[in-house]
């Protein structure tokens, strides 16, 4: 199939689509030695375009109807802020990037989307214009490569996020846009129903929720932006690509905020059951945009095609070596393992961590108490310490 | 460099160097979409060559000097009683994942190991020379390749090892033997020390455990296995490649009795610092040969390189995109997040689990009570319901 | 010291003293065998005298300033509901406690406070006069009994608390009156903030919350009552008299909701520290009649008698076997126990359950799906079972 | 009926009979507020008899055949090592408990047990002849007081359990003895079937397990003793009188060296129906003398007898207070809790511990590794940090 017979992101979200974002590459490629957590800077896309392409691959074979070029937190700025010495220019990395998304794209039915993300420009106050001067620089790269579409994602402030929108939208692409933020919203307070509508009054045809919360957290808050959008008369699609973790127990900056950020994430690792929990809710909340971000491995998206396999109709190449909810232990030697080819099995089972020495939530604050409380509790045990000494010693004798 | 160039298995472990092996390819490729759990077969050296490449590529820049042909399960009565109604022969198979091992192997300074595992035909009773007939058809494949060692991994009765080992001996090759069982011995019963003797005698240089169990678990059972080897006048190397899931839970079958194998094994998995303390563990007990199994993942192993790093003299390639003990988070934007760019941050810190609703361990075997008390149980209350219902009576009568 | 020269309720708090209330004695008699679970009732005033007494007297020796005479669930109605076949009517019951406290607060600096609670009258719609008439018949004993003030806890809904106020009123005893409710209201869902605003305005000095949730959410809650009454320019007392549970997976109806109720709760039981924390917290925002409800021990008392001692300038008898935060353990034999001596190891230590096949948090209402959504998926699943095998099958056949 | 004619405790056991013991004093006593912990010292017997006297009540209520004397260490050397500014005499302490344990004893069918438990003298390296005449002092007292039997319960060390044992036997009474032991043995390393065999053969009649462990790790050392017994051709009767904790992450001194000692145990505490498996398993395994230690509370002794019931044919008076397996339940208003009294319910309910930053198991001796493990490490990643450091550099240049 010829990629300019394919339909356009807004041609399947206007008919009713669901459409399959693709996993984080950071993560996953960090995982696999290609990426350094820290600086988070891609690039791989130029250096080790092999390990690059072969993460599309995957994720194309697991459902994917989008290949996001691994562009993220390739601006100028952010490479110099990190000190690149490497031996490509962010042009060389975006460009790189753009081929791969595009080379693999073509192998099925996806679409390439160029993606922007927040600025150091932003927040060390630069101006509008500087700002969106960066962004400028990065879609130029994506013009050049002629990109399906265009998403403005992981931004912590709407604001910023709205001129990342209005550069994205002067391209005449279709434009995605979505917040890092959480229920309590973005970082000045900005409730999630106000951003929705700024963002789709900024240019936005799809407004949604990316990275730091888990996908439950992400689905509510994307149907906040939902009723938010809706309430205020507009009209806009939805997509959500959260963390492939659990965190119950962030506060409003999210994952980055655990102790366990970003190298003993491990326990929280969602399984593909729990996807297939949310590829559901998240379709039940009218979300037709459904991806995932930092976590999630190939088997994580390919879990959300075979939970919404039904309504779309088709099941990705990756099924092939899968099974309908672990059917496929029914090979298996053992009779116990076989009976576990069910799934009121898979879908009941709390799994165990192993590690008894471990608790189930951090506290991303210190422990429960505020800081300021805490001094002055140990200001005050100070002064009463004598004091309480003196109550015991005649408690002591009096009685 | 040329391939004949390489210091061999023997000539490493002899000068007391320590080898890395690889991590376990069906676990990985199952998430990345190229292995059926339940048959567990290694058709994807065959079908996709592409991304077992990968995967051996990305183990070589963690450090891996041994690339292990990705034939698991490969033998052609394993892949019938599988049903195998592939477009690849098992000789296809074998054939394809010695050329991938050996194309990759000579990308750097690792060495090729062809690899054989337990069969149906011994668990099925066949005979002596039946089982053996199995082998030596695999092992053929290796020969004709030329491989540089042989391993018999994967054991579970180390009566079917020791066949195996006497028909790998055959070729001249350097021969490992890796059992998976845990510190109570073999399925028959036999003693980790036992064995160990067993498999020296049957020829073996270097022998081990591999799978089933957590590293900690593993590298206690080989020590038992070198104790007595030692006590029994003999002499060999060891090696160690578990798994990378937290097991204290686990019976003698290992991970597979688990309630959440295969497909919950999520908040098991060990952490990039859990690695660590396995690796040094390892070398502490005098094990020389350190790699993993199912659940390792390229960062797994990165973990074993860095942790040995001083005693090797050497960081892996895939060390460029990491740093000493998180340092690469000095880069961070948050001073917090910047904070743990330290050993002592993650060596001490219990990570979450961000599951409340779950347990830290599982019960392999039900509940605790063994299921014949259970049925005892149920049976005696039956009987003494009605006696106790009337000592009920008799008790609010007569106070 | 004459009974009849005791500062009043309403003295002491309009001085600003911090009250002491007493513990849960349903609970703490049942565990003593004296209570029974289910019906709950308090027949043993009239039939154990000596266990209510010493119980009684180990809250005074903790600290209690209050005696509340044991006559929860004592109304008529509630005692026939129970199938009262107990050799006491609701009349000697009621006398007996009265009796009973008044000997014990006479021992030391006590008042005694009369107690109702909610009815099954009003649950089974009878009417206002029907309803107060129940709350009469129990008050006239105290007023017989000459107890020093009314207290009307234990209502879910603030109409029937309400009722009951109007009827306590009119002894001219002063009247507190706690609901058992949560920060989301009543069971009408009437919020806090106006549950006190009509307690207050029934004629009620002194209001707050009893029971159902731990320390941390009832201090909330009576600060959202406090709120409330600030807001409509009204003028009270606050108490607070929570569970000994950590509970913090309750939904709106409490611990009564909780699988662990009331039978396997003892992993939730404070411990004395969580308790000072309480007693702080409870003081700073303004709650002057601390106490405690179910799972209360007289040690549990203690630990909120010594957080306080600073502010009340004495420690109560049960001190002199106790010390200042573990400074007992000074004498014990092993030096790693007496290391424990400090504020510091038990303020941070996070006590271990010792129970690792257990969750840390319970599910309510079943497992985080409501009961409509799932019969729904397991319609959906019925309905696409057949659809996805054949999707299943194409996808087999195809690649 | 008179004392005298009651069956003594040897006719019991011989016979066959079911003797149900009491639970740990200093433990119940101090959270009532009458003991203190750290010198952990029972002068309560004489300051405080009516709270004595209550418990005794109660465990007897409860279904205890046996008041054991509240003389927990109330040797002279210990009372005096304990600093003991008290108004009594260890004679006092010890004449006031043997009449509190008749007085209450005779209300039933219980017998008086006189105890004496390990000494400072011991520890210090006195004489055998010193220490005897320690025990001897006190058992004076029993012998004034005319105590049905003896036990010698709480040592460490089998050889003082020994000396203890052949005071005890000169007196003509019947002698019981119990070590604070797991399976590891007395803390010089005697095996608990030595240990028993020991204590035969210093004269013992009935030899087991107290306090320091949990009631199956306790039941799994009596049960180790009897095979002791029983290999060695001599005979016995067996008792165990476990912790009201669970203790799986104890080492060999137990719950002393948990972190959570003595005061944050409570989500430890074991519930009713831990309770009845304890029961079950001690009868199984052959022990007949069965009873608790600290941390048992009256209805933990009710649900030993409960379970037990129809062996005995009685159930204890405290059981009009409670039903079968939850049954009184039945009378709940809410139809969900009502749904809640049945045996299955309960046996099967893993108990959350509402407390989700807490871990499952505590770590007695740090965190995992050894003291001097942790130092080696320290030293050695001083010494090859800057190697290493060398290394990334060069890593990161030569790539």
């Amino acid at each position: 199939m010829a990629p300019g017979a394919k339909k356009g992101i807004l041609e399947r979200l206007d008919a009713g689509e669901i459409v399959l974002g693709d996993g984080g590459f950071v993560f996953a490629l960090e995982k696999r030695g290609y990426v350094k957590a820290g600086p988070w800077t891609p690039e791989a896309a130029a250096e080790h375009p092999e390990a690059v392409r072969q993460l599309h691959r995957e994720f194309l074979r697991a459902g994917s109807n989008v290949m996001q070029t691994f562009t993220f937190y390739a601006s100028d700025d952010k490479l110099e802020n990190r000190g690149n010495t490497m031996r490509f220019s962010g042009q060389q990395i975006n460009e790189a990037a753009c081929d791969l998304a595009r080379e693999v794209a073509n192998e099925g039915d996806a679409l390439v989307a160029g993606g922007v993300s927040q600025t150091p420009s932003y927040l060390s106050c630069k101006s509008e214009n500087d700002v969106k001067a960066i962004f400028k620089k990065q879609i130029d790269v994506f013009v050049k490569k002629d990109v399906d579409f265009l998403i403005a994602e992981y931004f912590e402030h709407v604001e910023e996020a709205e001129w990342a929108v209005q550069v994205l939208k002067s391209t005449g692409k279709p434009v995605a846009a979505t917040l890092c933020i959480g229920p309590d919203g973005d970082l000045n307070g900005v409730s999630p129903g106000v951003c929705a509508v700024k963002l789709v009054q900024a240019g936005a045809h799809i407004v949604g929720i990316n990275c730091h919360f888990d996908p439950m957290t992400c689905v509510k808050t994307v149907k906040m932006m939902k009723e938010g959008v809706e309430k205020a008369g507009l009209k806009a699609h939805y997509m959500c690509q959260p963390l492939a973790y659990h965190t119950p127990d962030c506060n409003c900056q999210g994952f980055i905020d655990l102790p366990e950020f970003p190298f003993s994430l491990e326990p929280r690792i969602l399984t593909r059951w729990d996807m297939q929990k949310y590829a559901r809710e998240a379709y039940n909340v009218g979300i037709r945009y459904i991806g995932g971000c930092c976590g999630f491995e190939p088997y994580h998206v390919r879990a959300l095609a075979e939970e919404l396999a039904p309504e779309r109709g088709i099941l990705p190449k990756g099924s092939e070596k899968h099974g309908l909810w672990g059917s496929g232990l029914e090979m298996h030697t053992k009779p116990w393992v076989r009976a576990r080819a069910r799934r009121d099995y898979w879908e009941n089972l709390k799994p165990a961590s192993g590690r008894p020495f471990c608790p189930a939530m951090a506290n991303p604050d210190g422990w429960g108490v505020t800081k300021g409380h805490a001094d002055l509790m140990q200001q005050k045990e100070a002064t009463s310490k004598d004091q309480l000494k003196l109550l015991f010693d005649k408690a002591s004798k009096s009685h």
